[in-house]
């Protein structure tokens, strides 16, 4: 049996996953009241106490790690963990034959939908991940690829608009600052797109129904982006963007313009060679790609 | 014995190359005079057919090749070239046993760089190229990186202006309409760092002397191509960038405020763990590369 343990800001999420990638049991604790890397550590232990028969666990975490030395190197919101040797002190706890590794959670995302999602099949993929942090995972020439640290795919901090908004990676500019969720929320409202307490899904349910201020919403959210999903297909010339994270959830609405952008001003050949679709795990990839990072 | 034809816009150049990477001879004809494919072809066949012991030819080219199948996509400053399967046309005036490629010639810079020149030894190697073009090579995991139909590592066709001015690929904003050799000398006939007639090597021997607007020109060069630089090394992590062409001449002058930003800009450990440098092999990088397109 594999485990997937997906770190996020607001809950942690344990999942039993088999071989073929399906997710057989999950549960979840608050990651708030355990966000300390000792607390949490015992919190885990505890969940995975009961199970029987574990071989490998994959821990996903929402930032930089080091898969190769099993370490977190820095979760932007979550303070406390950097250089925690996560996988020495949760194997601490566990029965010695048990493997464990730890990796970005995009990048488990990625491994996902590359191994049972919508970039299964495919050499060279490029996944997005689109949240309140927008992520990214790569697999090239049909492999995860993760760069001289281990940290690479992050294409939520290619500067987007050059020496533009101050980015808290230290950087300037960064996509996630103009397509994070809060940016489009605050975006969303100062044009009266939506009222205080709706949510994006509640513009999404309004394009559904033909609104067409809604559906406006979702094609500058895509033409906003688009320079540097153009950018990243020129240079990877990838046979696949996999696009996820809670803004996927706008289907079509954001995918299609996305797609009508990047067929027409990348460049011919790249064009005409890639795809452009959702992802096909949802939620679960994270938990399912973390449970795949190891080969039993 | 090794053979390098580097295809250029204005000249082509012949090289013999030994294993090591040295160039043993060099000639070269203006390929204006046999611009299109098959009197190219047939100038080139009769500057080889005196040569003896060729194993193994490779051809640079100026725009998109497909390695896999041994053909020019498309040359933007080649008319007639689009589709050309120039290996096979080489190959039927040659002896049986002589192996020939083709790739693009930034491609073969980045093969020539890792081999023998400033990426020895690294695994990930972003390489680009300045010059009237911007180009870009892609090391990953220690091999080429070429994406799914060959062409990727177009850096110069990155977007770095979102919707910025219109670029021959079709494109918009990409990096080489800003920091393209064209571009950099209007900007500096424009701002009066240089005169009429004067080249981009005027101001970089003015910088040496201590001239304090042309170091700031280098600067701005620096300052305006760095977020997509740092983009680059966010996405993918590498060891080290290699900047090549034209514009790299200005050696530390450009190379030195790169550093600077890319350091500063760049995610904490993706910045800490990159080197900024320039190429080595200088003007025969894609001669030597174009040689080693095929192991024997």
């Amino acid at each position: 049996m594999r485990v997937g343990i997906d770190l996020g800001g607001t809950n942690t999420k344990i999942g039993l996953v088999d071989d073929n990638g399906k997710l057989i049991e999950r549960f979840s604790f608050s990651t708030r009241d355990f966000s300390k890397p000792n607390n949490w550590v015992k919190r885990c232990l505890l969940e995975l106490k009961g199970i029987k028969g574990i071989k490998t666990i994959g821990i996903g975490v929402p930032g930089a790690a080091d898969f190769k030395n099993g370490q977190v190197l820095y979760l932007p919101n979550l303070p406390g963990w950097e250089g925690v040797k996560i996988v020495e002190r949760l194997k601490s706890g566990l029965k010695k034959d048990i493997k464990v590794a730890v990796d970005n959670d995009a990048t488990c995302m990625a491994i996902a939908e590359h191994r049972f999602g919508a970039a299964k099949g495919y050499e060279n993929a490029v996944c997005i991940t689109l949240g309140t942090g927008v992520g990214g995972g790569l697999i090239l020439n049909g492999r995860i690829y993760r760069g001289s640290r281990g940290v690479a795919g992050e294409i939520g901090h290619f500067p987007l608009v050059p020496w533009g908004k101050n980015c808290s990676c230290g950087g300037r500019g960064c996509v996630e600052r103009y397509v994070g969720n809060r940016t489009l929320l605050s975006w969303a409202h100062r044009n009266g797109i939506i009222k205080k307490g709706e949510s994006l899904e509640d513009i999404t349910a309004r394009a559904k129904q033909g609104d067409s201020a809604a559906i406006e919403f979702w094609d500058k959210v895509a033409y906003t982006m688009a320079p540097v999903l153009v950018g990243v297909v020129n240079l990877l010339n990838p046979d696949v963007v996999v696009v996820g994270g809670g803004v996927s959830g706008a289907g079509r609405f954001v995918l299609s313009p996305l797609k009508k952008y990047i067929k027409a001003y990348a460049m011919k050949v790249q064009a005409r060679s890639v795809r452009i679709v959702q992802a096909k795990l949802r939620n679960d990839a994270g938990l399912i790609g973390a449970a795949m990072l190891l080969d039993l």
